[in-house]
């Protein structure tokens, strides 16, 4: 146990932001006590493959106790926090109340449907493993509902699949769904043929992957529909039911619709009274702590932090580097010191399409395809936090690319809940 | 797909019992149709290492669809069956209806609670992998409850668990409970000591694993209580609620209570029109045929088959060797023969308890302890299906074997659901 006179670190968020904060405090003269609402830190960027049935949920998440089990100066907590009182440096918890001396809010974003909350029903979205659980379902289900259905327009609609948003998510899904149509399924059904499947990837602005240069994202475009995707390019969506998407006076069937299109930061951003941006991003300091209140920081996806004039992305690396300056920062001033500027280190940016099918750009260096589709698979697996978790999802890799199978087509739980 | 006017064989349940039987029909001049309320065949024998954060659901489930591609004889449905007319040959779906020549009825037994049903809410049952994953969020939310409770007593009873019922199921999860609580756990937690967890395991009759001869059922007991289980024996549970069980005079505190302690047949078996047993299953003729309806059979848990004056166990050798039995006699049938009484072939019996520890009874030769569980686990991970399976089980195993660590301690779903 640590020493009580230390300073309290409370750490809010046991995603990149969060956990690498704490890490980076193992030897700090600090007490750290690390919150989530799960007891798991997910590899949030193969979340995706969780939601097609391609790796099991402990093959991406690890329990945070586990992880954390030899940094002797932290406790770990499962909780959810309710309030932030800045004023008393005080947060609330569904299980009591924690005082801090430092906190380091890392409660990141969900995805938001824009103002259109009933849209929630009918396309679920994907942040956490319990959201990739469910489209899992939905998706396996679609297809044994096809191979139930008499009327051949009903069979129709549940083989078809609209995926609203053309991010690295959505076409990560897109690509996904039509391997498996196309190359899993086809020989197991009997009275309905998964290859008539049509997928649908709706985008409202002019081209996928919009943070990539337009080169890239046209290249990722066209692998997109050599796999079978049909690409719908500035396409607002104007309605969502059960039978289908609204795209103004267009209309796609699909039973099957899931959303890709937008996040909105954690709703305890709006607890700290300082400024936020439109997607509710909390406007930091240079340093990323608050202005009004230089013993808190924030980190990852609910930090709005711009450089050279541009936002720092949410993507893993930029929280992994918030979180480490974070606790850096906070080193700094128990030792009596001056903090400094946050600068991201930009090491590129790549999202994967599916087989073989990828784009990287490393600034000057860009390329797509199959070697991009190695580096791809190369760099995630490398990341991948726990020796065991990186063996396990390289030979399922390797195993689903040589038999076209996806181990986990494992439906659990009903539809009809959650 | 197969030709109409061959005989239509409606197998109901993807178990042990409706797999095999699925299976033995391959060169059969029928065409079959295999309907579960599931997408998967679940090795049940495992099921318990899912609860127990040991495995992933898709290491001991597979798609039956997948399983049965290559039978082209067989249309796989996912369905739910809701009523049975024997009269007119008919089985009514929530997917619609569909007529049969041959009907073998394998849907198997739930958990029961003996007329309490209002027990369900606080003492889950383990049958379906969502049993599984509902138990698995209770045992580990229970230590993180204890982490996070201030009073003494608070943490107590989030540290304490009852496991009713002494049969093969409350063996193996009392026993892997106190290997999760003594050495999976303790490094992990700051405020409380998952170590002091009291493991209490109930049984109304006077033995545990009362189908084994009474020195392997000692044996067994005295297993568990070196692994820190404390067994209760003669003790017929009065009463439980959220806060702990009682024992007639006797009460134990403990805030997680796992139900171990009965089946009921499925209760399709209501529907056949014929005699049943107390437990509700069907009793079968010798062939395993309904008296009154030579064209239905039932087999596996929910049939009632007595051999040499006792009943056949509800084990999965004996409901594999009832499918494959039901399957022949449906071809003997259709080639004009006479049918032949079912013999059950007993290999043997045997159950694990933990770490090393477990007893096996081969007629003859019996024995426990380490070698027992050698042979345990060599005999499980050989029947598990598919191939993929039966190698990512034995390396988890390996790795939790040296590492003491078991790799899907992820909670999915929240508490207040299911």
């Amino acid at each position: 146990m640590a020493d009580n006179a230390l300073p309290h670190v409370l750490v809010i968020g046991g995603g990149f932001g969060g956990l690498w904060a704490t890490r980076a405090l193992a030897s700090a003269p600090v007490r750290v006590t690390l919150v989530d609402r799960t007891n798991h830190h997910l590899f949030q960027p193969l979340l995706y493959q969780v939601a097609m049935a391609g790796l099991s949920s402990p093959d991406i998440a690890a329990p945070l106790r586990h992880i954390l089990r030899r940094q002797h100066n932290v406790v770990v907590r499962m909780d959810v926090a309710r309030g932030i009182d800045v004023e008393h440096r005080r947060v609330r918890f569904d299980g009591g109340s924690l005082d801090y001396d430092y906190l380091v809010v890392a409660s990141g974003a969900r995805h938001a449907y824009f103002g259109h909350d009933e849209w929630a029903r009918h396309a679920p979205g994907l942040k956490t493993l319990d959201d990739a659980l469910h489209i899992r379902r939905h998706m396996l289900e679609a297809f044994e509902a096809a191979e139930r259905a008499v009327d051949p327009r009903a069979q129709a609609e549940w083989l078809d699949f609209v995926i609203i948003g053309g991010g690295p998510t959505g076409v990560e899904l897109a690509g996904t769904l039509a391997e498996i149509a196309r190359h899993t399924l086809p020989r197991e059904f009997r009275h309905s043929d998964p290859r008539r499947s049509k997928i649908h990837l709706v985008e409202a602005g002019p081209r996928v992957l919009a943070s990539m240069p337009p080169s890239l994202s046209d290249r990722a475009r066209r692998q997109l529909e050599r796999l079978g995707v049909s690409v719908h390019l500035g396409k607002p969506v104007t309605a969502i039911d059960e039978r289908g998407v609204d795209l103004g006076d267009e209309r796609i069937d699909a039973r099957t619709v899931l959303w890709a299109a937008g996040v909105a930061a954690s709703p305890l951003g709006a607890q700290l009274g300082g400024d936020r941006d439109r997607a509710g991003r909390v406007r930091v300091a240079e340093d990323l702590s608050l202005p009004a209140h230089p013993e808190v920081f924030v980190v990852g996806d609910l930090a709005a932090v711009a450089q050279d004039g541009k936002p720092v992305p949410g993507v893993a690396p930029a929280a992994k580097q918030m979180g480490a300056h974070a606790a850096a920062m906070i080193r700094e001033r128990i030792a009596g010191g001056a903090t400094r500027a946050f600068h991201y280190r930009d090491y590129g940016n790549l999202a994967t399409i599916g087989r073989m099918a990828a784009v990287v750009d490393l600034g000057r260096l860009r390329f797509s395809g199959a070697l991009a589709w190695f580096f791809w698979l190369w760099a995630h697996v490398f990341f991948l936090i726990g020796f065991r978790n990186r063996l396990v999802v390289m030979a399922e890799w390797i195993w689903s690319y040589v038999t076209y199978q996806r181990h986990a087509r494992i439906i659990i739980g009903r539809r009809d809940e959650s």
